[in-house]
């Protein structure tokens, strides 16, 4: 197996765990998050800036790059890490989420899964097998098993036979790998606590290196999520990693530490960057907004980055002009500081007070307002 | 006066000139070329890269800033210098070329012009006067007059009226100017000789502290400008630093330093990065060709920056998927590109050899190729 992970404490206040997660291309304390590379580059960045805002692991997006450019190029670069010029640790989604919710007219069979490209229209097929198969050539220290994603409010039926059907897919994939890559199995079953269970059993029984959960940060309320996370984590094995997929709101973060998560990632923070929305240490700033137009204070009082030495005024004069700059300096800031909170929270699970740690977080930020 | 010039050296087999311009903020050796910086960023790019891919100066666009954020928010930021932290040499234009060249609905009239705003229509005037004051809150080393840009193959009746009125607008700019910015004189006069000699002669009686060609590269042929900047050469004051607006391609360069001109500007290098145009010391290459799907190589095999270590088959990708570290990039190798180009020129220059070197790039790349 290519990676270890052990418990190395346990926060008394919150019962959070904090770990130590070993990979052929890095070691990492857990909990931590992982920004994310879809196309095989974290949006705007160069990855010595990801190196810098990160904690040396990111994300790629399979069903990209099987598409553009194609998984053989990627591989005759020696993966995405060469591809990208990316020297730290990397781990791959399956494809699975993107074939479910950029494309439609999709066929799911027990093979695998019809569907159409999500720009072009061609027809196209991804089967568990060829997941794991371009898994391996865009070489992630960590993978996917090939799974379905299915809306939250689906019927217990239609989730019950897609949860045996993804079991399925998993071991197939299991089954099927020829690299030392830590496949992780992903937990389904929707918003349904014994389909929940039943799911995350099963794929223990196959005995994986970590557990995903999918199929949340979907559509379905931040309680809906946090239930889903708290009933899973006496279920999910204690020394294994369990990775909550697409989350990557600083309130989520902190909630779903608290409920066992150790590892992230989101779009989230990127995404907004390119919008204007900064996440800093005094809570969500809409830089666009006109009441920074003479805002000379620096972005992040608190955090000193590259980014410090603008104002706000400037770096709102930026968006207000479109220019890629300010998409750049906010994605900057905002990765930077989701790895700033991601430090902190780790240090409040050493000196066993994140529940504290979240009230703070609750007075001092905008993050926990309802939405 | 805030600048000195002199000539230090003419090449025997060109005639070119080598120059060192003193500024505020630095010493630089001419010919030279300067990013531009319209709204106050070098497209892309961050101050420090812009510093890695310049000789230290660049140039910012009066209309821009004056509409946003406003003169009055640059100025509290200490000037351009201070809003975009850019710590190198400025120069900026007098706003008259966007002027007549984004805008529609204007009136010309003796006192200045009437135009509407090229995004909200809104109805607007500047005068010399006020390009001066706008000018002096952006704080550049270096300032331009304010003047009509007609199109090249005006009549000579129109043509003259307007030549007349810009001196008239030179001389009102250089009155009001209370700060020691050096204030350059334009010389228009379209395709003109007569108007030229006429425009250039009544600006020296002025007495500026260097000479900007403004007017060319606006529609006309290459052989067209190079007629005119030739037959500018001795009629400019030899001991004044002569600048050549808005030109920037290779071929464009290497043939009017030829003629006699010392400073260069243009949206060029920057624009065509965006759109996956790369100037290499190769060649022009369009990098979403086809041929680069699988090219492993470098970008540019003989110019050694950060962007080396990518691969062509890399940056082709980004483009494709619409990646803004595409953009960024190709805009740092095509500055990169053109800071080497000048600093080979001179020093062709500094070798009395500058007719070899223009030979040596129009067999060895596609710079000078019919357009």
């Amino acid at each position: 197996m290519s990676i270890k992970f052990e418990v190395t404490h346990i926060c008394k206040q919150s019962g959070a765990r904090l770990g130590k997660l070993t990979t052929p291309h890095g070691v990492f304390e857990t909990p931590f998050f992982m920004p994310v590379g879809t196309q095989a580059t974290v949006k705007t960045l160069t990855p010595e800036e990801i190196k810098e805002v990160s904690e040396g692991l990111i994300l790629g997006n399979t069903y990209h790059l099987w598409l553009q450019p194609g998984n053989d190029i990627v591989k005759d670069h020696g993966g995405i890490r060469g591809f990208m010029q990316w020297d730290g640790a990397l781990l791959t989604d399956s494809g699975g989420f993107q074939v479910f919710s950029l494309t439609n007219m999709r066929k799911i069979t027990e093979e695998g899964v019809f569907f159409k490209h999500h720009k072009n229209g061609s027809q196209l097929f991804m089967s568990p097998e060829d997941s794991i198969k371009v898994q391996e050539d865009l070489g992630a220290d960590i993978i996917m098993s090939f799974d379905e994603c299915p809306p939250p409010y689906e019927t217990f039926d239609y989730m019950k036979k897609s949860v045996d059907r993804t079991l399925r897919w998993a071991k197939r994939g299991k089954d099927v790998l020829s690299t030392d890559q830590a496949l992780f199995g992903i937990v389904q079953g929707g918003l349904n606590k014994d389909l929940r269970a039943y799911s995350a059993k099963e794929l223990m029984k196959m005995d994986f290196p970590g557990y995903s959960i999918g199929g949340l940060s979907v559509g379905e309320t931040k309680e809906e999520m946090y239930e889903i996370t708290k009933f899973l984590n006496p279920i999910l094995p204690f020394d294994k990693p369990r990775y909550l997929m697409g989350v990557g709101a600083p309130d989520d973060l902190i909630n779903n530490v608290i409920n066992g998560m150790d590892m992230f990632d989101c779009v989230l923070p990127t995404r907004i960057a390119r919008h204007g929305t900064a996440l800093t240490t005094e809570g969500k700033i809409v830089i666009k907004n006109h009441i920074y137009e003479k805002d000379f204070s620096t972005l992040d009082p608190n955090l000193k980055t590259h980014v410090s030495k603008y104002t706000r005024s400037y770096i709102r004069h930026l968006f207000k002009g479109n220019e890629i700059l300010g998409m750049r300096l906010v994605t900057y800031q905002n990765l930077a500081y989701i790895k700033h909170l991601m430090q902190e929270i780790r240090q409040a699970i050493k000196e066993d007070r994140l529940l504290d740690y979240k009230e703070e977080m609750m007075n001092k930020t905008n993050y926990f307002k309802k939405r």
